[in-house]
Protein backbone atom coordinates (compact mmCIF):
# COMPACT_ATOMS: atom_id res chain seq x y z
CA UNK A 1 0.00 0.00 0.00
CA UNK A 2 1.35 3.42 -0.88
CA UNK A 3 0.11 6.38 1.32
CA UNK A 4 -0.35 10.15 0.54
CA UNK A 5 -0.34 12.21 3.50
CA UNK A 6 1.02 15.44 4.94
CA UNK A 7 2.67 14.83 8.29
CA UNK A 8 1.20 17.73 9.77
CA UNK A 9 -2.51 16.60 8.98
CA UNK A 10 -4.00 14.63 11.62
CA UNK A 11 -6.30 12.81 8.96
CA UNK A 12 -3.03 11.64 7.59
CA UNK A 13 -1.66 10.57 10.72
CA UNK A 14 -5.16 8.67 11.46
CA UNK A 15 -4.11 5.99 8.65
CA UNK A 16 -0.69 5.73 9.74
CA UNK A 17 -1.58 5.11 13.13
CA UNK A 18 -4.18 2.63 12.07
CA UNK A 19 -1.48 0.73 9.48
CA UNK A 20 1.37 0.60 12.58
CA UNK A 21 -1.17 -0.63 15.25
CA UNK A 22 -2.51 -3.62 12.56
CA UNK A 23 1.35 -4.23 11.12
CA UNK A 24 0.56 -3.34 8.01
CA UNK A 25 2.80 -2.60 5.35
CA UNK A 26 3.17 0.56 3.61
CA UNK A 27 5.23 3.27 1.45
CA UNK A 28 4.36 6.93 3.19
CA UNK A 29 4.72 9.54 0.35
CA UNK A 30 5.08 12.62 1.53
CA UNK A 31 2.47 14.92 0.29
CA UNK A 32 2.84 18.79 1.48
CA UNK A 33 -0.49 20.98 1.47
CA UNK A 34 0.73 24.20 2.15
CA UNK A 35 2.97 24.02 -1.25
CA UNK A 36 0.08 22.48 -3.20
CA UNK A 37 1.07 19.17 -3.72
CA UNK A 38 -2.73 17.30 -2.85
CA UNK A 39 -3.22 19.87 -6.18
CA UNK A 40 -1.44 18.40 -9.05
CA UNK A 41 -2.63 16.76 -12.03
CA UNK A 42 -1.25 13.38 -11.11
CA UNK A 43 -2.70 14.06 -7.20
CA UNK A 44 -5.63 15.10 -8.71
CA UNK A 45 -5.99 11.87 -11.33
CA UNK A 46 -5.66 9.97 -7.61
CA UNK A 47 -7.98 11.86 -5.61
CA UNK A 48 -10.19 13.82 -7.54
CA UNK A 49 -11.35 15.65 -4.32
CA UNK A 50 -7.66 17.27 -4.56
CA UNK A 51 -7.57 15.97 -0.69
CA UNK A 52 -4.99 14.24 1.62
CA UNK A 53 -4.81 11.27 2.91
CA UNK A 54 -5.31 9.35 -0.65
CA UNK A 55 -4.31 5.80 -0.44
CA UNK A 56 -3.44 3.01 -3.25
CA UNK A 57 -4.22 0.21 -2.02
CA UNK A 58 -1.68 -2.96 -3.42
CA UNK A 59 -4.26 -4.14 -6.08
CA UNK A 60 -3.42 -0.59 -7.32
CA UNK A 61 -7.02 1.17 -6.47
CA UNK A 62 -7.19 4.20 -4.95
CA UNK A 63 -9.51 5.10 -1.33
CA UNK A 64 -9.64 8.27 0.07
CA UNK A 65 -11.10 9.96 2.90
CA UNK A 66 -9.00 9.42 6.27
CA UNK A 67 -12.52 7.45 7.71
CA UNK A 68 -13.19 5.48 5.17
CA UNK A 69 -9.71 4.46 4.77
CA UNK A 70 -9.36 3.42 8.25
CA UNK A 71 -12.42 1.57 8.34
CA UNK A 72 -11.66 -0.43 5.32
CA UNK A 73 -7.97 -1.30 6.68
CA UNK A 74 -9.22 -2.26 10.17
CA UNK A 75 -11.89 -4.27 8.80
CA UNK A 76 -12.28 -7.99 10.91
CA UNK A 77 -9.57 -6.72 13.59
CA UNK A 78 -10.34 -5.39 16.96
CA UNK A 79 -10.31 -2.38 15.98
CA UNK A 80 -13.74 -2.39 15.10
CA UNK A 81 -16.20 -3.89 17.70
CA UNK A 82 -17.67 -7.42 16.93
CA UNK A 83 -21.06 -6.09 18.09
CA UNK A 84 -23.36 -4.82 15.64
CA UNK A 85 -24.65 -1.84 17.74
CA UNK A 86 -21.05 -0.84 19.06
CA UNK A 87 -19.98 -0.61 15.43
CA UNK A 88 -22.68 1.78 14.63
CA UNK A 89 -21.74 4.27 17.92
CA UNK A 90 -18.33 4.25 16.54
CA UNK A 91 -19.59 4.72 12.92
CA UNK A 92 -21.37 7.84 14.92
CA UNK A 93 -18.53 8.96 16.40
CA UNK A 94 -16.53 9.04 13.01
CA UNK A 95 -19.10 11.07 11.28
CA UNK A 96 -19.88 13.30 14.30
CA UNK A 97 -15.85 13.81 14.21
CA UNK A 98 -16.18 15.08 10.58
CA UNK A 99 -18.88 17.41 10.78
CA UNK A 100 -19.01 18.61 14.70
CA UNK A 101 -15.00 18.38 15.15
CA UNK A 102 -12.55 18.22 12.62
CA UNK A 103 -13.85 21.89 10.70
CA UNK A 104 -13.27 24.17 14.24
CA UNK A 105 -10.87 21.92 16.54
CA UNK A 106 -8.27 21.30 13.42
CA UNK A 107 -8.87 24.61 11.23
CA UNK A 108 -8.31 26.34 14.48
CA UNK A 109 -5.03 24.87 14.82
CA UNK A 110 -4.34 24.78 11.22
CA UNK A 111 -5.36 28.74 11.07
CA UNK A 112 -3.06 29.30 14.10
CA UNK A 113 0.21 27.14 13.97
CA UNK A 114 0.50 27.12 9.93
CA UNK A 115 -1.22 30.20 8.61
CA UNK A 116 0.39 32.52 11.70
CA UNK A 117 -3.03 33.78 12.69
CA UNK A 118 -3.15 35.01 16.43
CA UNK A 119 -5.66 32.41 18.67
CA UNK A 120 -7.33 35.67 19.39
CA UNK A 121 -8.63 36.41 15.76
CA UNK A 122 -10.22 33.14 15.11
CA UNK A 123 -13.21 33.73 13.84
CA UNK A 124 -15.53 33.11 17.01
CA UNK A 125 -18.07 30.53 15.62
CA UNK A 126 -14.41 28.13 15.20
CA UNK A 127 -14.05 28.71 18.55
CA UNK A 128 -17.17 28.00 20.60
CA UNK A 129 -17.86 25.08 18.25
CA UNK A 130 -14.52 23.94 19.10
CA UNK A 131 -15.25 24.34 22.74
CA UNK A 132 -18.83 22.52 22.51
CA UNK A 133 -17.40 19.51 20.85
CA UNK A 134 -14.34 19.04 23.28
CA UNK A 135 -17.01 19.60 26.03
CA UNK A 136 -19.61 17.16 24.62
CA UNK A 137 -16.11 14.42 24.57
CA UNK A 138 -15.62 15.28 28.03
CA UNK A 139 -18.68 14.11 29.05
CA UNK A 140 -18.75 11.34 26.87
CA UNK A 141 -15.66 10.10 29.00
CA UNK A 142 -17.13 10.28 31.94
CA UNK A 143 -17.14 7.30 33.51
CA UNK A 144 -15.67 5.25 30.35
CA UNK A 145 -11.80 4.29 29.64
CA UNK A 146 -12.93 4.74 25.77
CA UNK A 147 -15.68 5.81 23.25
CA UNK A 148 -17.47 2.80 22.50
CA UNK A 149 -17.75 -0.66 23.57
CA UNK A 150 -14.89 0.12 26.61
CA UNK A 151 -11.91 -0.67 24.48
CA UNK A 152 -9.88 0.79 21.97
CA UNK A 153 -11.58 1.55 18.33
CA UNK A 154 -11.33 3.69 15.45
CA UNK A 155 -13.70 6.22 17.27
CA UNK A 156 -10.74 6.71 19.51
CA UNK A 157 -7.98 6.75 16.89
CA UNK A 158 -10.08 9.73 14.73
CA UNK A 159 -10.92 11.34 17.50
CA UNK A 160 -7.30 12.00 19.43
CA UNK A 161 -5.68 13.13 15.78
CA UNK A 162 -6.88 16.58 16.15
CA UNK A 163 -7.64 16.69 20.17
CA UNK A 164 -4.21 15.91 21.00
CA UNK A 165 -3.08 19.08 19.04
CA UNK A 166 -6.03 21.27 19.94
CA UNK A 167 -3.81 23.15 22.50
CA UNK A 168 -2.22 24.47 19.34
CA UNK A 169 -5.38 26.12 18.40
CA UNK A 170 -6.01 28.03 21.46
CA UNK A 171 -8.05 25.66 23.51
CA UNK A 172 -7.21 25.10 26.68
CA UNK A 173 -7.06 20.95 27.62
CA UNK A 174 -7.08 21.72 31.33
CA UNK A 175 -10.63 22.29 31.01
CA UNK A 176 -11.40 18.81 29.46
CA UNK A 177 -9.93 16.61 32.16
CA UNK A 178 -11.40 13.54 30.82
CA UNK A 179 -10.46 14.13 27.51
CA UNK A 180 -6.71 14.76 28.88
CA UNK A 181 -6.70 11.41 30.92
CA UNK A 182 -8.31 9.50 27.31
CA UNK A 183 -5.61 11.25 25.32
CA UNK A 184 -2.62 9.47 27.18
CA UNK A 185 -4.67 6.05 27.34
CA UNK A 186 -5.09 6.26 23.75
CA UNK A 187 -1.36 7.36 22.67
CA UNK A 188 0.04 4.66 25.08
CA UNK A 189 -2.71 2.11 23.32
CA UNK A 190 -1.45 3.62 20.00
CA UNK A 191 2.45 3.62 20.97
CA UNK A 192 2.57 7.68 19.80
CA UNK A 193 3.01 8.96 23.42
CA UNK A 194 4.95 12.33 23.15
CA UNK B 1 -38.06 2.30 16.37
CA UNK B 2 -38.49 5.26 16.36
CA UNK B 3 -37.13 8.47 14.13
CA UNK B 4 -36.96 11.76 15.41
CA UNK B 5 -36.72 14.01 12.55
CA UNK B 6 -37.26 16.97 10.51
CA UNK B 7 -39.49 16.56 7.20
CA UNK B 8 -37.58 19.71 5.71
CA UNK B 9 -34.14 17.90 6.72
CA UNK B 10 -32.39 15.83 4.09
CA UNK B 11 -30.39 14.22 6.67
CA UNK B 12 -33.96 12.98 7.64
CA UNK B 13 -35.04 11.95 5.04
CA UNK B 14 -32.01 9.59 4.46
CA UNK B 15 -33.19 7.28 7.18
CA UNK B 16 -36.96 7.94 6.12
CA UNK B 17 -35.92 6.33 2.06
CA UNK B 18 -33.72 4.08 4.14
CA UNK B 19 -36.37 2.39 6.02
CA UNK B 20 -39.09 2.88 3.48
CA UNK B 21 -36.62 1.10 0.87
CA UNK B 22 -35.75 -1.95 3.41
CA UNK B 23 -39.66 -1.50 4.25
CA UNK B 24 -38.69 -1.37 8.62
CA UNK B 25 -41.72 -0.21 10.39
CA UNK B 26 -40.79 2.76 12.44
CA UNK B 27 -42.48 5.99 14.35
CA UNK B 28 -41.57 9.25 12.51
CA UNK B 29 -41.52 11.75 15.38
CA UNK B 30 -41.54 15.22 13.68
CA UNK B 31 -38.82 17.51 15.58
CA UNK B 32 -38.76 20.92 13.99
CA UNK B 33 -35.33 22.44 14.48
CA UNK B 34 -36.62 25.90 13.15
CA UNK B 35 -38.72 25.70 16.88
CA UNK B 36 -35.68 24.72 18.63
CA UNK B 37 -37.12 20.95 19.21
CA UNK B 38 -33.58 19.21 18.84
CA UNK B 39 -32.57 21.46 21.68
CA UNK B 40 -34.93 20.68 24.46
CA UNK B 41 -33.72 19.30 27.68
CA UNK B 42 -35.74 15.43 26.29
CA UNK B 43 -34.25 15.57 22.96
CA UNK B 44 -30.73 16.55 24.15
CA UNK B 45 -31.00 13.14 26.70
CA UNK B 46 -31.28 11.46 23.46
CA UNK B 47 -28.94 12.91 21.19
CA UNK B 48 -26.58 15.27 23.12
CA UNK B 49 -25.05 16.63 19.65
CA UNK B 50 -28.90 18.18 19.48
CA UNK B 51 -29.06 17.07 15.94
CA UNK B 52 -31.67 15.29 13.87
CA UNK B 53 -31.85 12.79 12.87
CA UNK B 54 -31.41 10.48 15.80
CA UNK B 55 -33.27 7.03 16.72
CA UNK B 56 -33.94 5.13 19.16
CA UNK B 57 -34.41 1.33 18.14
CA UNK B 58 -36.42 -1.33 18.91
CA UNK B 59 -34.25 -2.23 21.59
CA UNK B 60 -34.42 0.97 22.99
CA UNK B 61 -30.96 2.16 22.35
CA UNK B 62 -30.72 5.85 20.93
CA UNK B 63 -28.16 6.09 17.51
CA UNK B 64 -27.28 9.60 15.76
CA UNK B 65 -25.71 10.79 12.89
CA UNK B 66 -27.84 10.33 9.67
CA UNK B 67 -25.17 8.41 7.89
CA UNK B 68 -24.19 5.99 10.83
CA UNK B 69 -28.16 5.39 11.03
CA UNK B 70 -28.49 4.39 7.40
CA UNK B 71 -25.20 1.91 7.95
CA UNK B 72 -26.45 0.41 10.71
CA UNK B 73 -30.46 0.13 9.50
CA UNK B 74 -29.09 -1.01 6.03
CA UNK B 75 -26.70 -3.82 7.01
CA UNK B 76 -26.57 -7.08 5.17
CA UNK B 77 -28.93 -5.62 2.91
CA UNK B 78 -28.54 -5.16 -0.96
CA UNK B 79 -28.27 -0.39 -0.16
CA UNK B 80 -24.33 -1.90 1.01
CA UNK B 81 -22.19 -3.38 -1.50
CA UNK B 82 -20.80 -7.12 -0.92
CA UNK B 83 -17.63 -6.46 -1.95
CA UNK B 84 -14.79 -4.93 0.29
CA UNK B 85 -13.50 -2.45 -1.84
CA UNK B 86 -17.17 -1.35 -2.94
CA UNK B 87 -17.88 -0.57 0.24
CA UNK B 88 -14.89 1.45 1.44
CA UNK B 89 -15.98 3.63 -1.93
CA UNK B 90 -19.30 3.32 -0.99
CA UNK B 91 -18.09 4.92 2.86
CA UNK B 92 -16.03 7.58 1.04
CA UNK B 93 -18.84 9.05 -1.04
CA UNK B 94 -20.72 9.09 2.61
CA UNK B 95 -17.79 10.48 4.77
CA UNK B 96 -17.02 13.28 1.67
CA UNK B 97 -21.02 13.80 1.38
CA UNK B 98 -20.55 14.99 5.03
CA UNK B 99 -17.40 16.98 5.01
CA UNK B 100 -17.48 18.76 1.17
CA UNK B 101 -21.24 18.66 0.05
CA UNK B 102 -23.42 19.00 3.11
CA UNK B 103 -21.78 22.44 4.34
CA UNK B 104 -22.39 24.01 1.31
CA UNK B 105 -25.27 22.75 -1.26
CA UNK B 106 -27.00 22.05 2.28
CA UNK B 107 -26.59 25.07 3.91
CA UNK B 108 -27.20 27.51 0.99
CA UNK B 109 -30.76 25.51 0.63
CA UNK B 110 -31.30 26.01 4.04
CA UNK B 111 -30.29 29.99 4.07
CA UNK B 112 -32.15 30.85 1.44
CA UNK B 113 -35.61 28.54 1.42
CA UNK B 114 -35.46 28.81 5.22
CA UNK B 115 -34.34 31.77 6.54
CA UNK B 116 -34.99 33.94 3.25
CA UNK B 117 -31.81 35.01 2.49
CA UNK B 118 -30.94 36.16 -1.17
CA UNK B 119 -29.09 33.56 -3.49
CA UNK B 120 -26.90 36.79 -4.28
CA UNK B 121 -26.29 37.16 -0.87
CA UNK B 122 -24.77 33.51 0.10
CA UNK B 123 -20.68 33.51 1.36
CA UNK B 124 -19.34 33.12 -1.81
CA UNK B 125 -17.21 30.32 -0.52
CA UNK B 126 -20.39 28.45 0.42
CA UNK B 127 -21.62 28.78 -3.30
CA UNK B 128 -17.92 27.72 -4.62
CA UNK B 129 -17.51 24.96 -2.38
CA UNK B 130 -21.20 24.04 -3.30
CA UNK B 131 -20.49 24.20 -7.27
CA UNK B 132 -17.41 22.07 -6.87
CA UNK B 133 -19.29 19.15 -4.54
CA UNK B 134 -21.60 19.37 -7.66
CA UNK B 135 -19.13 19.31 -10.44
CA UNK B 136 -17.06 16.20 -8.81
CA UNK B 137 -20.75 14.06 -8.71
CA UNK B 138 -21.03 15.03 -12.03
CA UNK B 139 -17.77 14.01 -12.98
CA UNK B 140 -17.82 11.04 -11.04
CA UNK B 141 -21.50 9.93 -13.02
CA UNK B 142 -20.08 10.56 -16.51
CA UNK B 143 -20.47 6.66 -17.45
CA UNK B 144 -21.72 5.36 -14.68
CA UNK B 145 -25.28 5.42 -13.45
CA UNK B 146 -25.06 4.99 -9.80
CA UNK B 147 -22.13 6.06 -7.56
CA UNK B 148 -20.75 2.66 -6.44
CA UNK B 149 -20.81 -0.66 -8.29
CA UNK B 150 -23.45 -0.26 -10.95
CA UNK B 151 -26.15 -0.20 -8.49
CA UNK B 152 -28.23 1.62 -5.83
CA UNK B 153 -26.22 2.26 -2.63
CA UNK B 154 -26.00 4.06 0.57
CA UNK B 155 -24.02 6.45 -1.04
CA UNK B 156 -27.00 7.87 -3.74
CA UNK B 157 -29.34 7.81 -1.19
CA UNK B 158 -26.85 9.97 1.13
CA UNK B 159 -25.93 12.11 -1.94
CA UNK B 160 -29.19 12.92 -3.50
CA UNK B 161 -30.60 14.17 -0.06
CA UNK B 162 -29.82 17.76 -0.89
CA UNK B 163 -28.66 17.20 -4.44
CA UNK B 164 -32.02 17.32 -5.35
CA UNK B 165 -33.28 20.38 -3.74
CA UNK B 166 -30.13 21.85 -4.88
CA UNK B 167 -31.66 24.59 -6.86
CA UNK B 168 -33.59 26.30 -3.95
CA UNK B 169 -29.80 26.83 -3.01
CA UNK B 170 -29.33 28.88 -5.92
CA UNK B 171 -27.40 25.98 -7.88
CA UNK B 172 -28.27 25.39 -11.59
CA UNK B 173 -28.82 21.96 -11.80
CA UNK B 174 -28.67 21.96 -15.38
CA UNK B 175 -25.02 22.64 -15.38
CA UNK B 176 -24.89 19.20 -14.10
CA UNK B 177 -26.70 16.78 -16.63
CA UNK B 178 -25.31 13.16 -15.53
CA UNK B 179 -26.53 14.68 -12.15
CA UNK B 180 -29.67 15.28 -13.24
CA UNK B 181 -30.05 12.09 -14.55
CA UNK B 182 -28.87 10.31 -11.56
CA UNK B 183 -31.21 12.22 -9.54
CA UNK B 184 -34.33 10.49 -11.85
CA UNK B 185 -32.71 7.40 -11.48
CA UNK B 186 -32.60 7.03 -7.95
CA UNK B 187 -35.84 8.87 -7.06
CA UNK B 188 -37.37 6.39 -9.38
CA UNK B 189 -35.32 3.30 -7.15
CA UNK B 190 -36.26 4.97 -4.02
CA UNK B 191 -40.29 5.77 -4.91
CA UNK B 192 -39.59 9.44 -4.11
CA UNK B 193 -40.44 10.90 -7.24
CA UNK B 194 -42.06 14.12 -7.87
Amino acid sequence: MRIYGDSISGNCLKVKWTADHLRLSYDWIETEVLKAQSRTSAFLALNPAGQVPAVILDDGRPLAQSNAIILHLAEGSDLIPADAYERAKMLEWLFWEQYSHEPYVAVARFQVRFLGKPASELEPRIVERGKAALQRMDEALGGQDFFVGGRLSLADVALVAYTREAGDGGFDLADYPNVRAWIGRVEQALNIAG
